[in-house]
């Protein structure tokens, strides 16, 4: 498992490399949703999301020959660009496995980051098997998107931040992909508020860790076809699994039309730009998946990496 | 003139009540504009823009008689929120007038506040002109959009607030409309830093503060056609222009073309929702028409009040 410790020390660690981002709040959404709503807004993280945190913190742990041989990484958009830009940060040459179909606003910022860009077809393999692959053909330092608690220590330090910012919450919603930014958020708020419930958000056509959780085991499935293609995991990660069936309380649902929904809204009322997996944590909210009965909530805003045209191609449908 | 003192006593009279809002740096604008870049996100304020620190300051500053007749304004849209907004936080009656092209999403917005709303048209009365007569008709309490110390010193906090968070700026970039903002701003900054150039930015196809500082006096125009609907003054005010021909360096000028490209860039590179007189200050810099050379930049990221449809529409062409 996670130390809140832990996630301190990675704190520690970002202080002054990392953006401390925003806590937003609305009076609008809070009509909407029935709660006191903060949104913790990691779209303004560097790299456009909370990857950065988990990623450098990662690169930090390594040791001298472990960055000599430089570092590799698969991922459809944030992790890769949170790799790069903590591999430049740091000096370490990198490497980047990203599917083809990948927003090309992500593929020229991994590019403009400075790493190496190696292309695949995200349907024909899964991700954990082309990232083994090309680790082992590089001979470089692999980086894992989140089955790591090394990456969900950093993660957890957007929840750190926003609970200092916040004060005390009822409840908290974090987007579920592999479960890196879920582990982290949840070892620390059941550390600083054990009464507080943890609720899950994947998209419908997902549900991979809500059916995990349901069946006491990883389970694993096709890669979905839905928008938020920083969701699109077949499997829940093996340490992240164990630790979110320790401490999330309820996964929910929600579907392509709730997401843009949400990103439409948080554009006009918030003037927040989101990508589809930042937005789904409130389209839980805004669409009625989660009452929070007046409660203290807290919602990570997972990210913002939408380029320009994909977002005016996304709202005009 | 106006002094900092002014806008310290509005500072803490908007504590709590004002949003702070973010300061953002971007590595990507720095290289762009060749300087170290601090974005003060007024598009965060309450109300969308920094209007509601002026407003809110002027209200308070209210007599129980002059509240108990309730509230008037003029306006395009962001002050025309402003106090609607401020008046129903203060439990004050508020009569809007606002011309009848106003963007959509404005008038909604008012309306939601509970405002009265009635339409003019902008192009066959000056402002200032419709303006009294509403007042006088009404008999209800003015609440000038910009000529008046009280505007200004709210506005000013926003200045305040940028270099307690981004520590001694060698200049700073405001976007001048009536020269509330401006005012505010350059009072401050001056009072701080004396040796701060202080640059306003206008649409070229207005240039009305340009033309008047370089002829010594007021000068007016017919309502200016551009993009920035936040800046279509005919004439500075009587009182702000005082106090800009004392304290403003210089005023640049940016077409519309240049606004545009600046509001996709604060969405594509900085996450940031910005219309189109939010994003003039930016564009001077994008442009080109205003060197940094290094220096540590302050900008007055003032409103992001655009609809997602004038959004979509503006970056669709």
């Amino acid at each position: 498992m996670l130390a809140l410790e832990d996630v301190r020390a990675a704190a520690r660690l970002l202080d002054g490399v990392a953006h401390r981002t925003p806590v937003m709040t609305s009076r609008t959404l809070d009509e909407r949703a029935g709660g006191r709503v903060h949104l913790k807004c990691e779209s303004f993280q560097r790299g456009g999301a909370f990857k950065f945190r988990g990623a450098f913190n990662f690169l930090s742990s390594l040791s001298p020959e472990e960055r000599a041989r430089g570092v590799c990484a698969i991922s459809s958009g944030n992790h890769a660009q949170a790799v790069a830009l903590s591999a430049r940060e740091l000096g370490v040459r990198a490497a980047i496995l990203m599917p083809e179909d990948a927003p090309a606003a992500k593929l020229a910022a991994v590019e403009g980051y400075g790493a190496e860009i190696t292309t695949y077809d995200r349907y024909s393999k899964p991700q954990v098997e082309a990232g083994r692959e090309f680790a082992e053909e590089r001979q470089m330092t692999f980086v894992p998107a989140y089955d790591d608690p090394r990456i969900a220590a950093g993660a957890g330090t957007a929840t750190l931040e926003l609970l200092e910012d916040a004060g005390a919450l009822d409840l908290l919603l974090a987007p579920i992909g592999g479960g890196g930014l879920m582990s982290g958020a949840a070892t620390v708020i059941k550390a600083l508020y054990p009464g507080a419930r943890v609720i899950g958000v994947e998209a419908e056509a997902s549900a991979v860790t809500k059916r995990s959780l349901e069946a006491g085991e990883r389970i694993q499935i096709p890669v979905p076809r839905h928008l938020a293609d920083g969701q699109m995991l077949t499997q829940p990660g093996e340490w992240t699994f164990e630790v979110m069936r320790e401490l999330v309380d309820e996964v929910v649902l929600v579907a392509d039309d709730e997401i843009l929904a949400a990103m439409a809204f948080l554009f006009d009322r918030l003037k927040l730009v989101t990508e589809p997996s930042g937005a789904i944590a409130t389209a839980a909210l805004l669409a009625g998946h989660v009452d929070p009965a007046g409660a203290r909530v807290g919602v990570l805003v997972s990210g913002g990496n939408v380029g320009l045209e994909r977002f005016l191609d996304l709202m005009r449908g």
